[in-house]
């Protein structure tokens, strides 16, 4: 079957032996089926691949194909290059199965690599699409501040440890709550098994067009979790007389402080991520593999 | 301004001095109108109206607004009446704010009772559509018997007390998990703040076409609950080998008893229910009032 | 070694053939000892044993020490019967490990079988006491009812499915709250990590002289699990206006209707229970196996 | 009758218009009974109190009974200087109850604040002894950090913003787990309904001899509050291999960084705080006013 990509970029996860082993596979198979391979500059570097090489930004605007091997967070910084540009992600992981890195690569079954790849070239990996946030602050003096995008989450949270905030939420202009808490989480479907679970977030389908607002740790027992629609706006402010600072993180990654009188705006980013997933993909297998269900919990009581 | 409505009808919760007392001035303020009325047969007798009456569903069939008096547990029995008729419903409470009922009808000053009956009656009340559930149970013989429909929930649980049990369950034909739990809540987003919070479901915001399906008490602590699109189709059934027996309740009340072998299918209902609130209805002030936001908890660390 | 114990009494699971197959090599190593072995009645004919009988009370009077092979269940049994008269039991389990029967007995190794018993047999166990609870129902008419006696909780729970109950709680003598909920679980550190746990509860250290009070899915958020001291009495009521029915159960067992007017006592029962651990138990292991920890949830967001 | 207490400090929360109205009175009604009054020094420069004044060290030292008035946060700080000098502490609030302040200063009434200080001065007050925490860090060089004491709770958590960290914790020198988590709070009685309940942690009952480990938002679902004697010696240190750094806070402030090698031991302090309670006082009402228990949350369904 012909190549369904030609021009393809490759992202790994650095300082890990297992994936360094299959990159040499990987990019021989996709020499073998004639398509062209650039490698992110400082993933040729660590796992010695003497190939074209790219800056990530680069390499996902000369790419009609991104291959991401490794774990979840590899693959979060491939989206934020490759989202923008409308270049298709594909997952890959070398034994530890990751919600978004669905692919596996076998270090010891090279065929399989090949398998693996050709499914995807060719065009056979089941495409969905993954919506991602842009998060900015306006200051009080007017000033915009974009912190980026993020496939995950966006964070608002304390900065010094063991003092709360209180933050004020809008959805579409209009006042939520305030909440007393360690911060609050906005997160995407993609997200909702992420961080936010954690915090006490559902799980959100992928085919939602949904946001979560999680807050972590409230003050207030009443003060849950809340999904709306995938198109709001949700504004985010330190509530008024409270003194302290706050920081905005992306997909974990701290962008920005947040000051008395931000106003932290986070809504859909204009472009989604297409994530390209194995023939036969089932998320709710996913779910069950990486959250254990069926292994039970607690006493048997088996009476 | 001129009536919208014309052939009213009225439900109240019986049994309360303070409902008793507004209705014979609702009644008048409809006549004062020109409005006819029509009034549920039990709600006659319980208020001593003396009035035409017709029993619910007669009722709601041959009125084009329905007023309904009472908590939320009154909205819900005249909701699913109401909604396959198409006839729009109107919640007033004599005291206590519902999610549903947020019409107040203040017992001692009766020119606000005409005031909120007119801006209803007017068509000023804003007019939101809320999703029904539709609930069957296909019996392992291909017999089908249909459960109802739910404004809040559709839910399988325990008869026994004591015994979890364990639920097989699948959405648009594939296979999520299986539960050992108490039971499982499949939740409409009006649901979401009613028995599903309870059972640590997210609250969703009535513009959300989704549905919450909220394990309870699940054994497996990973178990959380997953928000799916609103058009899935939900079935749930007793685990091949789990021999014990299970109930299935519509917004509360048990309507069919869940054997091995039966296979309970949960979708949205044909017709939405057209819910009116007072102009300047706000969904987030409701919440807030309802779950007490802004009150704290907990020690205060105002350090 | 000589053995410390010599009248042996074996109860085991029924209905399971792995438990069947070691049930044989456990006697005869027994016998190897020298220790006289009793068994159950219902244990014997469902695994085929030719060995004297005798009821499990019966079993538990004669005894000085009791095998129990099953899982928690089996073993919630025996502890019911042995704690009253003083008798250790030690809990085997024929190849998934119980928090409770956490002495492993491989069907495919005969002579580890001997070594499990050996240590058991000679005194080598890790005693510890475990804490039963007693609970009874006063009525109104001041009739007495003895519930009996659990080793996890007793609960006080929903009768019908789709209504919640009211209860109120009294901590020696002191009112605690109204609970508006499916239930209440009153548990002991041994039953914290059973049903009490799917509730929202903490898991309590053996050692810990204390009782959980776990509201099942309450209306009210803020109404979490209080840990007491172990002393106490705590005395369960259905609220005053509450016109349902709940029940009573021990350790997943119905045992007691509960009606309004009626008082449930529940407090720790006069014996504790021995419950004899393999050398080398540590509580924290078992935990660490049980609740899967070490294994991730979620996203790795490996960043 | 005569005074219990004549030698009495007083400190107060500054900033708060409601305190400074009643900081008079009070110092009035304590002249009135004979005793001698002596003020903290910033309490006094922020209310113009014209009295003897001294640092909260030092007043401590010369007191007998320290007056404290504010919120929880300022008896944190009371606490903190008195327990290890056996000078009970008496908390006021001036309107806002507290855990810990629950003696009520009306401003509006001035013979109410004379019978409050009469009741405590008299030695009418109820004496509760209330643990401490003692936390220590321990440096891979065997160098000692003394951390302080604390009330609540000592709390090990991530310094930068996005970043989870690796715990690894002991008990009596009994590994647990590798908590992936935001952080650990091991909290006391008096601490299980401060910021441990916001993270999921149970109400511990204050006469209880326990510490609660509470994780905040864990990555592993199953990683839940636990409860251990108070007696335990709890070890937590950064998990091999994770290169991130923490913070140790006390009562929510931050005493030192936790590097990786570094271990955090806590423990009971060696004096525990001797808290006087107004005549008559339940700690469940407390309970029930702070938490809003009885106020209901979520759809009424009054079916």
């Amino acid at each position: 079957m012909a190549n369904h990509y030609s021009r393809i970029g490759l992202l790994a996860k650095r300082g890990d032996d297992r994936i360094r082993a299959v990159l040499g596979h990987l990019a021989r198979a996709v020499a073998a089926r004639g398509a062209t391979l650039t490698v992110e500059t400082e993933t040729a570097r660590d796992a010695g691949l003497e190939l074209p090489q790219a800056p990530l930004e680069a390499l996902a605007e000369r790419s009609d194909l991104l291959l991401c091997v490794g774990g979840d967070g590899t693959l979060l910084a491939a989206a934020r290059a490759c989202a923008p540009r409308g270049v298709p992600v594909a997952g890959f992981n070398a034994g530890r199965l990751g919600f978004l890195t669905d692919l596996a690569l076998d270090p010891s079954d090279h065929s399989k690599i090949g398998l693996a790849l050709a499914a995807i070239l060719e065009g056979r990996g089941i495409a969905e699409s993954r919506d991602l946030l842009q998060a900015d602050v306006e200051r009080a003096d007017k000033s915009r501040h974009a912190g980026g995008v993020a496939l995950n989450d966006a964070v608002i949270q304390k900065r010094d440890a063991g003092r709360m905030i209180e933050l004020t939420t809008k959805v579409d202009g209009r006042f939520v709550c305030t909440h007393r808490a360690d911060g609050l989480v906005v997160a995407t479907p993609t997200g909702s098994t992420a961080y936010a679970l954690s915090c006490g977030g559902p799980i959100l389908h992928p085919s939602l067009d949904a946001l979560a607002l999680v807050p972590i740790c409230p003050h207030t027992l009443s003060d849950r979790p809340i999904v709306v629609g995938g198109g709001s706006t949700i504004e985010v402010a330190l509530a008024t007389g409270f003194s302290g600072v706050a920081q905005l993180t992306l997909d974990g990654q701290v962008r920005l402080a947040v000051l008395p009188g931000d106003r932290v705006t986070v809504r859909k980013a204009a472009q989604p991520l297409t994530l390209l997933h194995p023939p036969g993909h089932d998320y709710f297998e996913v779910l069950r593999t990486k959250l254990h269900w069926g292994l039970g919990n607690g006493n048997d009581n088996d009476r």
